[in-house]
């Protein structure tokens, strides 16, 4: 389990893959994000997308599933307070995605000595390294106990 | 339907309202954040956030679903190109969530003659004002086809 006096500027790491498939970006579509380029690949191809596209939401919280399930193991659990979040471009059915990240600064709480917070960033990519998010997050890591 | 012509700086709107269970947190959570203050009501009592809360990924896509289904027409869809986002406080079971939404900024843009740019500032909150997610988001808008 990793603390804050583990981590340090410019560490790195890189999740497993995931495949996303038409009939997950429309369950999520559907449920969430109920737009005709979310959940109809038909009706999507006379939209902005020109075709079916999966929610920006939907590729962030597969981003958050890759991250939890093969990014770094922060004692006490993966927390984001928030960020800046973008997606550059829109995830597609049969997308193979995994996510990169680096740590750009480590900084201990001033008022909670249990605590600090380490800036990563985060990056969303297909296999042929198209970036879908990329998401500049304030993390919650919490000290060592002494 | 909303044209770029059509949205002011100050324009305000509010949702609809939409209450989250503790199934619906566990579901969200063992899909894409699965960490135990996510998905097991009893483990989370002994982790930072004290009892079950919901993946601030859930919040984000519930406000999705507020916005598309409750919030402004835009023409051509609800589409964000990202912005800045934050979870001041976890949402928790029970919690009965609706949207806000101010214009901050609407700008033509200066290369694609059809779209413009409007940046939303976009709140959730529970039913006692209390603020669960903030994004800032810059949002596509369509300008009206002459």
């Amino acid at each position: 389990m990793l603390y804050l006096e583990d981590i340090e500027v410019g560490m790195t790491f890189t999740s497993q893959e995931i495949t996303i498939t038409e009939e997950e970006i429309v369950a999520f579509g559907l449920q969430f994000d109920p737009q005709p380029f979310h959940t109809d690949p038909d009706a999507a191809r006379s939209t902005f997308f020109g075709g079916l596209a999966a929610s920006g939401w939907h590729t962030a919280a597969i981003t958050m599933r890759l991250l939890v399930t093969g990014g770094p193991a922060f004692a006490g659990g993966t927390i984001g307070a928030g960020g800046q979040l973008s997606w550059p471009t829109a995830t597609r059915p049969g997308d193979r995605l995994h996510v990169t990240g680096i740590v750009e600064s480590v900084k201990p709480s001033k008022s909670k000595p249990d605590r600090g917070m380490a800036v990563l960033r985060i990056e969303t990519l297909t296999s042929d390294s198209e970036l879908r998010q990329l998401f500049i997050v304030n993390t919650l890591v919490f000290r060592r106990p002494e």
